[in-house]
């Protein structure tokens, strides 16, 4: 082996501290690197390629509803920023702002977008005239900029990458469907790719979007019973439009404002895929999402016709799921190690009795399952093992999830659940920012959703014991 | 016909003025649109999705030579940039300064990335330690500004969309062929996918990249003469690497500086398709690379029978071809204008005499060309009518390319010909700054690139007479 390689390092357990264990899983399994611009990450390949595969199966959903994609200016001049009151305060006190082009002093300075609504205003109020101009279903991949203080690969972070819809509509309806619809997207996106579990419900006033009637979100469950916000969609209605002029002339001749939208999801997704699938030995990527699927580990490859065979069945696999082989001069034991650490669903071992017997063993990443199969029939059979991985990880997400929340009938069932079992708590609510405000201050919970599908727990606000309004769901959050 | 339309507006002839038939062409096929940022423009769909094209084949074609994505940040401190004394002295000029975070100074100003030498750099010095490290052929497909006074859309702006691929090797030998390896991608990739023949060539050293060693070009040949630099490829040598410290331990346990390349091609390039292929009626897409390859244009749409049965052979077809329907109130007249105006190759009409004749009249957008084609028989006709019309796209590039590079002998020769025949000049060199610095004052014309084919045309420079050493392409420039 290598002498100018350690070995593999441990990871430290989830149980010990979780919070070390994210870093420690995300630094070996090589998703980021720390920059020497400070908050800011690197997305090396292994992280980059899950961020492209989110990319290219989210982008092909929001296709197939017509949305279109664009490419809006980095910069927002300052004055376009303060044309809506509530999302300037909203946003100013985060933003880059460019003083400078050149030697030259800016006339006016402009911000880095930390979101477009702005800029996509302007637009429309240009391009839009009539309603046969209506919808525009708009949206773009690019990054985003907010200087936050403190910073974590993923979670939070100066810049991060994402996507921005904004759509525009001749009527409030439509826009409110569009609304939900995303939201919808972004779940199924979530269960079917991700295998992630989510929530779908509203944000609380206090919670919603600066500048938004009504905000959207899906809300996951982390492994140590954290919520992560994992998507938003909002509904504008007519505020930006009255703000920047988008107006159109409807059927009837006259001028109407239009309705407007926008959603988002960014790669602090990957965070969530990490922290609902990984485990002890690093990270396990949904076998849907996972850039690697399958890796091929020679064994005793030195041995005469072993690498042959690999390569042959390297070959003869690659359209079939996507694959790679582990050809360098390391130990065994070492590639397995690696292989686990970045999480590839799948890894088959191929040694020279393998061979002889026309066998291969496939290991399943996230249950360790050693399946014999012979290597003629690896083109049917790898198909199915990931498919099941895939079912049986959603699966255990959600008993995750299910076996972690709660149910609180009055305040002191409520706070002893939020101290003593982390996961969601189920409780009923007045509707007062107050209340949400005592909570926090006495919990460090926070609402996360308005659920869409509503239970009655009880009759009366969990906190202030007045007749209750809505469930919603309660955590910690990241 | 909607009342609130006007008929399509004409776009100015390209014999008339170039400049402005760019300009109504880029505007009518609906590519970008002026922002609110100055400088900065907007990618529309119909543009945004000619650079998904561009980026889906030419990303595939990288990945097959072993290069992977990653993502940098958009900062770069100003004493990173300041690291290698060539790069920061041609930057800088041009960058745009980020000096404060929120309401707070930053206590070192940031520029928004011109390019990504240095961040790349940083990375590298820090990730790389042995031989078995290297290579790296890191690659991202991002942003980038650049503070130009004056700004056309696509061809300059302040800010664009590019790919910078950054490699890093343990040999002078295995940078110098990554460069012309990449170099010869970008060529491949402009004459299969955009119809653009190239002239691949060196840049003289008073062209090349601000601290590079070598720069290796490919320029393509607009309507008008002028020469656009399409892609770039560097090899710095050692010196970043030893501004940076980017050093691997050898096979012989020596302390090495790693040798480095950098390649990026941009949405400059778009206005290379537009200003090779347009024409009077707009732009022409080459098939392999436009997002619509073909669109039904129903006839007599309001009769029986009509919608449906094209409906049905668009569903048939689009698995087969890039397809869709214009299914808007306008005439069929105003519909082919619009797709002649957008580029899209191919218009299939469809009417009910068509229909009854199972026939279907497929119109060339290059050529005009009808083409009568049994509708059973779309699925196999279409692909081979683009494959045609892509490679007569070609011809025709070629053919107006050499019909518009001269050769000169002498400077009265040369000066004539740049003066009244817009083209290439292929003239020879002494190899001096001052010859090229004396032909753009006399001339504005600039050399291109130092061909790697190289012709012998005489024994001395064109400019000083004294002995020639190298033959070049001089020519005006985008």
């Amino acid at each position: 082996m290598a002498n100018d390689k350690k070995l593999v390092e441990e990871i430290t357990p989830m149980a010990e501290d979780f919070a070390q264990w994210y870093t420690d899983v995300v630094k070996k399994a090589k998703l980021t690197e720390y920059s020497g611009v400070k908050g800011c990450m690197i997305l090396l390949p292994n992280g980059y390629a899950i961020w492209e595969q989110i990319q290219k199966n989210l982008d092909g959903m929001f296709k197939e509803t017509g949305v279109e994609n664009v490419y809006l200016p980095l910069f927002i001049p300052e004055s376009l920023l303060q044309k809506e009151k509530d999302h300037v305060e909203g946003f100013a006190p985060e933003v880059a702002w460019v003083t400078h082009g050149g030697a030259e002093e800016l006339e006016e300075r402009m911000c880095v977008r930390p979101t477009s609504e702005t800029l996509f205003c302007d637009l429309y109020s240009r391009i839009v005239q009539s309603h046969r101009d209506l919808p525009k279903l708009y949206n773009q991949w690019c990054s985003v900029v907010r200087w936050e203080k403190t910073t974590r690969p993923f979670l939070r972070s100066k810049e991060f990458l994402w996507q921005e819809g904004h759509t525009i509509h001749a009527t409030a309806e439509e826009a409110e469907e569009r609304t939900v619809m995303m939201l919808n997207i972004y779940a199924e996106f979530c269960e079917k790719y991700l295998a992630i579990p989510v929530i779908k419900g509203q944000k609380t006033e206090k919670e919603k979007f600066a500048g938004a009637n009504a905000t959207y979100t899906i809300e996951s469950m982390m492994h140590d019973g954290k919520s992560l916000q994992s998507g938003t969609s909002h509904n504008f209605g007519d505020g930006f439009a009255k703000a920047f002029n988008i107006q159109y002339t409807g059927k009837d001749n006259t001028l109407q404002h239009v309705h407007q939208t926008s959603w988002g999801m960014s790669t602090r997704i990957i965070g969530a895929i990490i922290m609902v699938h990984g485990d002890d030995s690093g990270l396990v990527l949904p076998p849907r999402i996972a850039p690697v699927q399958a890796r091929i580990v020679p064994i005793a490859a030195q041995k005469g016709g072993v690498l042959e065979k690999c390569s042959e069945v390297l070959s003869a696999l690659k359209d079939v799921v996507r694959i790679d082989m582990d050809t360098s001069d390391k130990s065994p034991g070492w590639k397995f190690a690696e292989q686990e650490i970045q999480g590839i669903p799948l890894r088959i071992e191929l040694g020279p009795k393998d061979i002889e017997k026309g066998k291969a063993v496939v290991v399943r990443r996230d249950t360790r399952e050693k399946i014999v199969v012979e290597i003629d029939r690896l083109n049917e059979e790898l198909p199915v093992i990931l498919e099941k991985m895939q079912e049986d990880m959603l699966q255990r997400a959600v008993e995750h999830r299910d076996s972690h929340t709660y149910e609180a009938r009055d305040y002191e069932e409520f706070k002893d659940i939020l101290e003593n079992k982390p996961g969601f708590v189920k409780a009923m609510w007045c509707g007062s920012r107050e209340c949400e405000e005592k909570i926090k201050e006495d919990t460090t919970a926070t609402s996360r959703c308005i659920p869409f599908i509503q239970e009655k727990i009880s009759d009366t606000c969990v906190c202030c014991n007045k007749p209750a309004a809505k469930m919603v769901y309660w955590g910690k959050a990241y």
